[in-house]
């Protein structure tokens, strides 16, 4: 089958590798010459421009994938494409675009007859080898109709254990991808799962965070111990109840180096994480832990909060507390 | 009434202070000679040891404030009280003790008969004047004989509003003082009252947090706003749902410097705030407000944890996400 | 001063109920006939109809305070009143209108040269005894104009004690109203407002949980206690540092009934809570306490989540946990 | 290598198969004849009680694994070992006992020169197939003579992939077990262990719970999907960031029903979540993961909370909001 991808950075490049060694023929775009020209060298299509790349895509309907950040590049992309494809060509957006973007991008070309399909993508950059795992919003027909790209980007069973039971259930979603819902649903679904991850993240971070302050000279003497981080993220990756891909990614850093030197401790979010908890807010879903993750990332950022100043005030107001630039606070506790 | 006040800070000086305005005579001990010749010369008489105070104690039983830090100083004063009075007399903790080491104590004191109890005090250095408030604990026998004590400390009436309904309950409340319960239930008090307070405390520096960071050239230009946060404190003292004493302090706070420039941000627990959510633990309550509060302040001493480095480490692992010192970000979010 | 006033409910109602003891001339509509009738009664000139009321306007600019239910209903009120008022004319939305809603809405009446003013009013029921703590967002001149409603609906100076070092800042703050900011500055203050009144109230029910889970018999027979709530509210009332408004309100409330039997437990959140985490997030402003403060609040209106069937099942999973209908778990926790 | 086992429930019985299937000989005992009787059809000598299983214990030093509920259970067979066995023999505590407690036992142990091991194990009812992951506190001297028993139970390297970079590292950690070290140190890493677990299935949780809400009638139509969470777990499993042995569980649970309906929701939890929170309240860390997702299971188990009739109490305080037994909220939140 013939696909363009447009937007070649380390997810759309490789996505246009796996699809090329299981046989589909890839034209390739990206603002970037770099890029577009070593995918050349393996056998894509390299195209000046979008026009370029549709113009050199043959079969009908014509797809195009798009594998760009999320937000005003994506809609821009999207908007051009509207004028360039027709009646029956489909458009699939493969970033973490939000949902509700997809919704009001898809009846904007659907009065173009142009079908719109969001596919959120997991992987990172392993996705190459170990395949991607996809959620897809959209018709069925369009969904359907892309089936031979999805499959082939999608993991597949590897050696992965079949989960008991699973007989009665569509068999895509465990070749590892799954027709979500109309559209939107797949954007949805993906978002959803970022969420998870920052939840998931967070609660290593806070476990390892304990492990690795059960040496402060605080604690009674024979309550501290000197954990070796790396052996423990080893051990649970074996047979334990916590052991994950994250866990295996913490365990391989670790190994690397056990104080994560080369890290400030400085983490960004995407916009993922902040929609999902929008979604729960609007579903009135308690989302306590997603929530804190997210905000441990936002405090990660800050030196110091302005609230926490007002708290030294606060304190200063009531109690005498001085709560300066050194770490002293000799007052007893009994003036609050 | 003749009492013994030992450690003369802000606290117990004033506490001696306000007991002599009230025509109570004070016997003075702290192991710093300046606070006490300070009283000696408003009339108190000045002790230069724990034995001295006692011997100059004449009323039976003799009765002994302890405002001092938690803690091992709390515990060696009154294991030596307990060697230097005698049956009938009475140790009252009116400090910030952990409301169990009150029970362990007072069944310590109690084998020599003597009465221990505790008391949870707030106002901190407005007490001297608005008066304390405070939570009490021990036996009724006790507490009623410290009556006089504890009224002269209370504020009274004062002109709060009366609470409606407030008829067919313990006129004490109102005055300003309470007999909680046996021994460690004023401590117990007390301590949930400060764990209330960071829950508080935190509420309005989040969301000042708020006001202040809605100048963020990252927002749409007509959805920024240039707020005065000292006259929102202000204003919200005046007929808001939040006006609060601890809102008084931050409006004043505010008032004298709307950057709190003065104050680093650096933010100091004492113990209550962790007592209060082991009291949760053990009792299975939900207490997401007050450990959120606490937490914050832990995070407010950190410039960065270990885990949020672990953090980055893990999204460079999946998404090759790079994140040093500097805070760049450059890869599209789709790499997740 | 003339104004129109639309909207009587407890809110509405009152507002006009105070601009008539001031000397101000209202004239109402409310769908609703009965407190019309009333308000006609007390003085005020019932109109039938917004075109009623708004003939109904002599003085020029018109003047119109909306105090109905955010959302759909407001801005019905602010079309019709965008056709039926003229230039230099001014609508004042004392709602609870998100404050993008604002700017939207004032942008479309700029078109028409009618003036648009959000003002946030706190202050509940009381109001109309205590007065009406005001965030006022819109131009200087509008504002300006609106002073004599603004200030008569205001508690004024009252009895609170003066803040400390007021004296260089805007003194309507101390009489309870500001000019927050340009369109939506009113209400985005007001949100933050009740956003913090959220997390205010989850710190003080998590502490009154504690308070009365004490008395459990899970706990050491020494270490329970059974604590008498409605006197620790009214205690710390006096002098202590959590007395706020809205202890007052809940020491009314256990006084009435320590046991609060006539609630259920089950309770509502209004949008500006979930507007606040969004506003938050925006900023990338971490809120814990005032996000945990609303998610408390979803988790009040459900029996059961699906995700703690999740937690179950996962358990069911790992460790043989059977977690049915009955709270039984007999298996040792080594099982996890 | 022979071993005494004492507590034959799911995790004990399995771990004395699986040092069998090893070639190791098992004397177990339990006070549940059955599961003695089992074991013995299997190849174990069944002792009738703890002098009876010491006796039968041939080879010196004497090894005997506990796996008991924690708490008293435990400590009583550990006094009981104390009596029984001699200088050298070594006591395994192979449960989810508090490591402080650990700490207290192995001194008593010591002044009779027995050794104490305290090992943290996971795995579930599969670690009779899977092996377990070990985490083992104690002497050198005492983890080594007992390898045998540790590496017959462990996993081993199996197939999961090597973690790259792990050259220079204990070797163990790579076969499921680590010497953590010295006493307590097992037990503290499976604390954490099952903290971090906690925080684990709570962030799967509320994101299982936003995919659920997502057909709510309250949103927009075109934003709500019925999801199919059964296949989303599964295609999770799949090649994403977020795949996990605990989404593998929740997977295989979602297929058999992904209604769950086999489940209330009420959750239990464990000690070890809550000493998690607590160790890291003693080394000043901020949890909120982790302890969220604790306080989502004290929450699942209450209809309602005292603090939740609280707010409701409050609310009808300032705005006469009237929360009753009915979910109906009629007023407009302007009130507040």
């Amino acid at each position: 089958m013939q696909i363009g991808i447009v937007g070649l950075g380390r997810m759309g490049g490789n996505i246009a590798r796996r699809l090329m060694r299981a046989g589909h023929r890839c034209v390739v775009f990206d603002t970037n010459d770099q890029p577009r020209q070593a995918l050349a060298r393996e056998g894509a299509t390299a195209a000046g421009s979008l026009v370029e790349m549709v113009s050199a895509l043959q079969e009908r309907p014509r797809a195009v994938w798009l594998m760009l950040p999320a937000g005003q590049i994506t809609e821009d992309a999207v908007i051009s494409l509207g004028g360039l494809l027709g009646a029956g060509d489909i458009v699939i957006d493969g970033g973490n675009s939000f949902y509700k973007d997809d919704i009001r991008r898809a009846k904007k070309l659907a009065s173009k007859h142009i079908q719109y399909i969001d596919c959120g993508t997991s992987g990172g950059i392993w996705g190459v080898e170990r395949g991607y795992c996809m959620m897809i919003g959209g018709s069925k027909a369009a969904v359907d109709h892309l089936d031979p790209i999805f499959s082939a980007l999608a993991p597949g069973l590897g050696d992965i254990p079949r989960t008991p039971g699973r007989g009665a259930h569509d068999s895509r979603a465990e070749h590892g991808y799954i027709h979500a819902g109309p559209c939107g649903a797949g954007h949805f679904v993906k978002m959803v799962h970022n969420g998870i991850e920052y939840g998931l993240m967070q609660a290593y971070a806070e476990g390892f965070d304990i492990l690795r302050g059960k040496d402060s000279p605080d604690l009674p003497e024979d309550e501290r111990y000197e954990l070796n981080v790396a052996d423990i993220a080893e051990v649970w990756r074996r047979g334990s109840v916590v052991s994950s891909w994250l866990l295996d990614l913490g365990a391989a850093a670790l190994a690397r180096d056990a104080q994560l030197a080369q890290f400030s401790g400085y983490v960004q979010d995407s916009g993922e994480g902040r929609w999902t908890v929008d979604a729960a807010m609007e579903e009135a879903v308690p989302v306590s832990v997603l929530s804190a993750a997210l905000f441990a990332r936002f405090r990660s950022r800050e030196k110091h909060t302005f609230g926490e100043k007002l708290l030294s005030a606060m304190r200063s107001g009531f109690g005498g507390h001085v709560e300066g630039a050194e770490p002293i606070d000799p007052e007893p506790s009994a003036a609050e």
